[in-house]
C-alpha cells in the first residue's frame, strides 16, 4: 500500500512540475462556471481554455495536455463534442476527468453519462450524491439506496459515497474524489479523507467545478491519484486560509483563489489527512 | 388594504423559512449573468440551478419550489424550453418570476414574452423602461408614451412606469418590481417605494437579473408581493452597507454579496419603505 | 506624424466624452469573459448588451455606437450572426473592434476570420500570437515564422508581432493593438509602446476580452487609434495602481476594475508611452 509519505512526494512533485510546465489544460464545461474553473486553473498554474464545437473539441485534445468534463448545463452540440473529443483522448492515451454535475436530469445527459460507462475517464469528481446516483446508473455496487438523488442538491456525506467511490474507481482503473466538509479520495486500494476548507465553499457556485478543473491541471503531469490529492490538499489549504479572512461568500471567493495562486507546493504536500486499505 | 407592520411581519417570516430550508430555485437565464444570479441566491439562501434543455427546464419545474426566467441572450433552444417549463409550473401551481431583460430586441424574445401575456408570471421584475415595454407590449394601460425603449438602457424612473406596474400587476394577478434609485412593487393594490441601495447597483452587470433570482428564491416560501418585497428590502439594506465600503463597483459587489449572506431577517424586515393604495 | 501631445489631447477628449454620454457597446462574445467585459466596459463609463441570435445582432448595430465581436468559445448560430452585424456596421459605418481569441482552432472560427479579410474591422486586438496568425491566415507579411501558434498560448512577446501589426493596421485601414508586457499599439503610420499594467493580468481569465471590449467603448466616441491608445493606458494605469494592492489574481481583478472606474481622465491621458514611425 502507498504510503502518506510517498503521497506527499508525489503531491509535492506534481504542484511543482504545473508551476515550472505551465500545461494547457482544456475545458468543455458548464457555462455558469466556466469563468471560475479558468480563473482557479490559472491561479494553481495552468493555462485554461474552454471550447463546444465538435472539431474545436478535438483540435483541444491534440494541443492539450490533459481534459476537464463538466456536463452541467448540457446542451445539443455537447452531445456531438464530448464522445468525440474523449475518443480523441482515449486514441492518445491523455488523462482526463468527468464532473457529473446534475446527473440525473435530462435525457441527453443520462444518455452521455450513461456512454462514459465504457469511456471510462481517468478520474471522476463529484459530491456524495453524484458519486452514489452514477454507481448506480452503472450498475455498479453502491452501498446506499439510490434514485432519491437530483444531481444537484446534496443530501449525502462522502461517507455515505465510500462504496460507489470504490466501485467506480475500480470500474474506471482511475481515481474518484467526493467533495465534502471531509473530502473523500480512492484508487480503488487506499481511502484517503481529508479535512480543512470551509463550508462557504458550498455557498459559492462553481466551487465543486473548479476543483474539477484544478485536478484536472495536476493530472497533466501526474497519475490519477495524486493529481486528485494535489488538488483536494490544494483547496483544503487555500479554502481554511480564505475563511479565516473572508467576511461572507464573496470575500471567500476572492481571498481563496490569492491564496490558491500563493501557496507553495511545500504547504500543499504538508496538508492532513489519512489514509487506509479499501476493503 | 394591507399594513407596513403586515408586510414587516410577512418578509421576516419569508427570510427566515428560506434560511431553514434552502429552497431549490431553478434559473432558465442570461449567460452574461448566470454566476451572479447563483452566486446571490445561493447568498440569500436557496439553493441554484440552471439548465438550457427543453426536458431539463421540466424537470427542474418538478425538482424545484419555483423558477426565474430571464430572457437575455436569448436562444433558439430557449424559445422550446421556457413555455414547456411555464407550462408546467402552471400545471403544478408553483411561482415564477419574469425578468424581461432585452425586451424589444429580436423576433423569437418578442414572441416569447407575448405568449407570456396569457401564461401570466406570479411576478414581474424589470426597470422602468421594461416594465413600460411590457405593458404597451401586451397592450395594457402604460400612462406613458411607449415604443422609445431598445430594452437595454433606461431612461425613466420607476415612477414613471406606474402606471404600467399596476396594470401589470392586476392583468398578472401578482406582483411587480420596478428597479431603480428609489423601487417600486405593486400587487395592483397598494404600491411600495422604498429606497437604499447605491447607484453602484448600474454599474455592475446583472445586479438587475440577480434580484429577479433573488425574487424567485422567496416566491419559493411566500406569496409573490412578500417575496418581491423580501428581495427588495435585503438588496436595499445589503447595498447601503456595502457602498459604504467599496471603492468601486467591482468591490462594491464583492461586498454586497457578503452582506446579503449576513443578514438577518429582523435587519431586512426592518428597511424603510412607504406604502400607499393603488388608484 | 501624430505628436505625444496630440495623442494625450485626443485620449482625453474620448475619455471625457464615455463618462459624459455612456455610450451602449453591445458585444456578441466570447461566454466564458462575458461578465468581465461587460463589467469593464461599465467601469469605464459604457453601456454593455451581449447577444447571439441573427437579428439581435443586426437590431443591437443600429442601436449601438459600435461593436465588440470576439470568436472565443464559437458557436455555429455565432457563423450566422457575426456576417450579419458586420454587414449593417459597415452600411452604417460604425466602428467595430475583432478580438480573434482562439485563431487556429475550429473551422467555422477560422472560415469566419478568413472572411474578415475583406470586411476590415476598424481595430483589431490580441496577443502577439493571434495578430502573427492572423496576417498569416490573411496572406500579409509577418515579419514571423507562423503556424506555431495555437492561439491559446502565447509565446511571442509584441514586438515579435511589429511586422504583422503593421500589415494588418494597414491591410484594414484601421488599427492593431498587441498586448503584452509592453504594449504596441499601430495605425501603420505610427508605432507606440507602452508599458504598465501587470504580469497578474495573464491570471485573470478575460483580461485580454475586457481591454477589447473598452477599446470598443472608446471607439463610439474616437478614431480607432484614439480608441485604442486610450483603453490601453486606462489598462495601465489602473493595472499598475491595482497590482499594488493586491494579494494575488482575484483581488488584482476586483481593485483593476475599481481602478479603471475611478480614474479620470486626466491620469488616463498621463500614462506613459514611446512613439515612432513606422517603416
Amino acid at each position: 500500500m502507498i504510503s502518506q509519505d510517498e503521497i506527499r512526494r508525489n503531491v509535492l512533485e506534481a504542484v511543482g512540475k504545473v508551476k515550472e510546465t505551465a500545461p494547457l489544460t482544456p475545458s468543455i464545461t458548464n457555462i455558469v462556471t466556466m469563468e471560475y474553473v479558468a480563473d482557479a486553473q490559472l491561479a494553481a498554474g495552468g493555462l485554461a481554455v474552454m471550447v463546444h464545437l465538435p472539431d474545436e473539441g478535438e483540435a483541444m485534445v491534440r494541443a492539450g495536455s490533459s481534459f476537464y468534463f463538466n456536463v452541467g448545463t448540457f446542451s445539443t452540440v455537447l452531445a456531438g463534442t464530448v464522445p468525440r473529443a474523449v475518443q480523441s483522448l482515449i486514441g492518445l492515451s491523455k488523462p482526463w476527468v468527468l464532473d457529473p454535475v446534475g446527473i440525473g436530469i435530462g435525457g441527453l445527459r443520462t444518455d452521455l453519462l450513461m456512454m462514459m460507462r465504457e469511456l471510462s475517464p481517468s478520474i471522476i469528481r463529484g459530491n456524495a450524491s453524484e458519486i452514489i446516483y452514477l454507481a448506480s446508473l452503472w450498475g455498479l455496487e453502491t452501498g446506499a439506496a439510490a434514485g432519491k438523488v437530483n444531481g444537484v442538491e446534496t443530501t449525502e456525506t462522502p461517507d455515505d459515497a465510500k462504496a460507489a467511490a470504490v466501485s467506480l474507481a475500480r470500474h474506471i482503473r482511475g481515481t474518484v474524489a467526493v467533495s465534502g466538509e471531509v473530502d473523500l479520495v480512492t484508487d480503488g486500494k487506499v481511502i484517503v479523507r481529508a479535512e480543512g476548507g470551509s463550508p462557504l465553499f458550498t455557498k459559492v457556485s462553481g466551487s465543486g467545478c473548479s476543483l474539477g478543473g484544478v485536478i484536472a491541471v495536476y493530472a497533466a503531469v501526474a497519475d490519477p491519484f495524486t493529481a486528485s490529492m494535489a488538488a483536494v490538499m490544494a483547496y483544503n489549504v487555500a479554502g481554511s486560509k480564505a475563511a479565516k479572512q473572508a467576511k461572507g461568500p464573496a470575500s471567500f471567493k476572492t481571498a481563496f483563489l490569492d491564496e490558491l495562486y500563493c501557496l507553495t507546493a511545500e504547504e500543499i504536500a504538508a496538508a492532513p489527512f489519512n489514509l487506509e486499505a479499501a476493503e
